[in-house]
């Protein structure tokens, strides 16, 4: 196996908090770092780097790991970006304009599906994501949850079965029809091709109630659960997923003290996605409520055409760092080992020794660029792991 | 000369009221235009679109103006991230840093400060950007003011002396001796240089007495004025920049009632820098309030290590939209037509027959992608006319 040692790393953040500064970040500086084609093999100070087979210089620039995705809605078609000025000149979000999407994505091809997902898979590459969840929930029926989460397939290991995004137009005066399909028929067919089960359980899409049979249902067939929590509303939403010990409770727009007590004594992480709140202009979640209480926190982009029309994981840091006084180094690590933790894998959002070689280099010597420079792509880089197919354990 | 057609444009933006929907933005759907490699020829229907040499499908994409970024401090050495963490973590922004990057500026060659300006040039440029304004002002010496000015004349026409940015460290006990430089032998040197003279006239910059004496000064050399105005507090810059026939006040952060309603009996520009408030935590300024008075408004990226490390303009009018209360369409004029009415330029910042060439295709089907998919690049193509040297006349 080919080995590659990347010299002359003005900063690097390891997130293991077992190396260099001792903080959760396990920050070097003037560091390099060796990898093989599947994990970080040596880290440490830029003097004593080993030799290997090929050399980088990263030239004074810092470098991360790759930051983990963990909540997009990749796969679709069609844009919306009409009722998004019609939210800027004040028209309240609600979800109501899914049922678009879902109209354009029954209608394309999977040839046109497969092409918008890509480039939209190109662009968080590009931006320095090397992990991704991808849900379904654009077609709503049996056979296109199921073209879905096969496209998803494609691109990542972490795919999520979202049929329960919203009651479909053909079933709006038949609710429990649609719950009965879900938890049956759709959920048989999707459960092999899926890893995690998700509920949009807010106001105008699933109860507190629809939510929980919904997961349960779906965890007998082996799908872990994760949900869609106070977005729009103060819904009990957070209290069922740790309730449920989903490993993510995703959105949080709307905390009170106790949802905020009930994840603090969980080991279910709260991702926030402040680009739905900038695209809609809603409030943006307490983060830093949140985290001094002890809270997991993650961030990813919700990329979907609706809320979150947002490829670049370094915008949402940005947001985190600007609008919800998260500091560069906690949103820096909310994306990549929080999102890690919202996906329960150990594998990937560090980089430790034995941790996937997902990384990226930076065009700029500190981290801190990510927010720094905000609206750019400030990643040069990203390095993935080339796994096999059958080395993929997750 | 080669003439080029851009077939299949989905929405075309031209700003010039005589052409397709009559509105500010002469809009038209279902386009194409037709170019040399200086000015626009035709603009009209696909269906009746002539032939030309070239071809060029846009495949259903939104075509735009080049943006005029009338705003940026492009010509610089260093960064200052640990200033910027500083001020998300509560410190006051005070425009004090500007002599750490006077330090690195002048402690840089000629080649580091080429390559890093050529860098930032082209990040604009694929961000869309045709025209761009680029002011000196990081040396704030006779000899690195005419440097910094010969390699802005590499990128652009729109040339701006800034010696009066701030006093320098080795003036800082003879303030009255740094003016007195200024207005002689900087400006001796700097005016064949510069096509424009400003001042940031501030708090712990420049008062209104002696922003004004300097821009009177360099407008007898031959430099047209332009000002920093009401960036950190309510200075009186605007009343001063309408008094001196300025094109444009540039920050407009701080504004009451008079600011306004000079603004609005006046020919100058009110030159929003949103990307500013973003970075240093201030407030935006209030372009509603100057639009509904008619003020006309432009918006630019202010690039600069400082207070604003920005080089999209998309990103700026994500910006203006969600946090600035102006629509898509407003922003968009604002940075084309806009930012060519802030460097009192016809020929760019429209599309009408006779305009410069300069446009960008979008990767989208409306120019509203550009604030609906904030923190990416939509900008696919950017097209440039080919001037040479002597034929550009500003």
């Amino acid at each position: 196996m080919t080995t590659l040692v990347i010299r002359n790393i003005a900063e690097l953040t390891t997130n293991d908090p077992s190396i260099g500064d001792e903080s959760s970040l396990g920050r070097l500086r003037d560091a390099a770092m060796v990898v093989d084609d599947q994990q970080v093999l040596w880290v440490g100070p830029n003097a004593t780097a080993p030799d290997a087979d090929e050399s980088l210089d990263a030239n004074g620039c810092a470098v991360i790991p790759g930051f983990v995705d963990s909540h997009t809605h990749l796969v679709f078609a069609g844009e919306r970006s009409d009722e998004f000025e019609a939210r800027m000149a004040g028209v309240h979000y609600d979800g109501g304009g899914i049922a678009r999407t879902v109209d354009s994505t029954r209608a394309a091809s999977i040839d046109d599906l497969r092409e918008g997902t890509t480039k939209r898979f190109a662009e968080l590459t590009a931006g320095g994501v090397t992990t991704v969840e991808i849900k379904s929930g654009y077609e709503l029926t049996v056979e296109g949850e199921v073209r879905d989460l096969r496209l998803a397939e494609e691109f990542t290991t972490e795919t999520t079965w979202l049929g329960a995004h919203v009651v479909p137009p053909e079933y709006r005066k038949d609710r429990e029809g649609y719950i009965e399909v879900l938890t049956s028929s759709m959920l048989d067919a999707c459960a092999p091709l899926a890893k995690w089960a998700d509920v949009f359980c807010d106001r105008g899409a699933f109860s507190i109630d629809e939510a929980r049979f919904i997961l349960e249902s779906a965890r007998a067939k082996g799908l872990a659960p994760r949900l869609h929590a106070n977005q729009l509303a103060h819904s009990g939403a957070i209290a069922l997923g740790v309730e449920l010990d989903c490993a993510s409770v995703d959105h949080c727009t709307y905390l009170d003290d106790r949802d905020i007590d009930i994840l603090s004594a969980s080991a279910t992480v709260a991702t926030l996605l402040p680009g739905a709140e900038f695209s809609t202009r809603s409030p943006f979640p307490s983060a830093r409520r949140l985290l001094d209480a002890g809270v997991t926190v993650a961030l990813a982009t919700d990329c979907n055409p609706g809320s979150s029309y947002v490829t670049s994981m370094a915008f949402v840091i940005a947001l985190a760092v600007r609008e919800m006084a998260m500091s560069v180094d906690e949103a820096l690590w909310a994306s990549t080992k929080g999102g890690a933790l919202a996906l329960r894998r150990d594998d990937v959002g560090h980089l430790g020794l034995g941790a996937r070689a997902d990384f990226a280099v930076l065009d700029g010597s500190r981290a801190a660029h990510l927010a720094y420079r905000p609206g750019g792509n400030v990643v040069a880089q990203t390095f993935r792991a080339t796994f096999t197919a059958t080395d993929v354990s997750t």
